[in-house]
């Protein structure tokens, strides 16, 4: 059984009780949310957010530089003037380098190793220096609006708590 | 005063009726969502999931190019075995092209305009057409396990509901 097939019954309850039909597009907090795809975290739940608050951009790691196409898109068109950027104990970046993830698809997969080898995994080495060193990169960039607010976060996966590091 | 401002108390409550501490990183149904970033969307609560089900992979539009980073390392270190792709009715994707958010960010920043020509922002004319253009993209991507079982899928904002089209 495919996990996909209970979505529409899922959907179908969430659907009754749905009153946020009239919500816009652009986040009612003028807030984007950058954060790791996790399963252990529910964005949502853990800062309180609900529809209609804020765009939430999630992806391995809760990279900065893989979220930029992104961000671009939520201040120059949708509004947005402030940034929260999450990274998550236990994470999964930790634990692992891009050369060995090379490794792994050049030995699982017929793709060309130059290919491969181009492929950055964006991992990172140690968890609140990632976070510092992503807020100073969003700061630093010209594509993002200069008067953004950006934080930077530590989500605890042990406790459900978040702290502020940038 | 911010957005984030409210975050550590959010967090707190959160935190107060936390069972989850237990949790391990691989998701529990091997599944990995990718959907918008959009502000209306809550993808815990309109598919049922709870914390430590699946990946969320989130970005503007859902554009699973955007997502492959965050797939092969899902799905190679964490052991996904199947991806389900969202996009959404009145989607922000629809509404403008590169070309248009090149000009504005020429006229709005400094940065070379050869390196802003060079972003592909990925919007789409068509919604349906485009989650079938991406689950396609997806199984037929030598990077992406072959054994993946891709759904496509399209949300309603109005509604709350959803419906699979690929």
């Amino acid at each position: 059984m495919s996990a996909h097939t209970d979505f529409v019954q899922a959907s179908d309850k969430y659907a009754q009780g749905f009153t946020k039909g009239h919500l816009k597009a652009p986040p009612a907090k003028k807030l984007a949310i950058v954060t790791c795809m996790d399963a252990r975290i529910d964005p949502a739940a853990h800062l309180g957010l609900q529809e209609g608050d804020a765009h939430i951009i999630r992806n391995a790691g809760g990279a900065a530089k893989d979220a930029l196409r992104s961000l671009i898109i939520s201040q120059r068109l949708l509004g947005t003037r402030e940034i929260a950027l999450f990274h998550h104990t236990d994470c999964g970046m930790l634990t692992f380098s891009s050369q060995h993830l090379h490794s792994i698809l050049k030995s699982q997969t017929k793709v060309d190793p130059e290919t491969i080898d181009k492929i950055d995994f964006l991992e990172f080495g140690d968890l609140e220096e990632a976070v510092k060193s992503d807020v100073k990169w969003l700061k630093e960039n010209p594509l993002v609006l200069e008067e953004t607010k950006v934080t930077g976060w530590v989500y605890e996966v042990e406790t459900g708590k978040v702290r502020q590091v940038a």
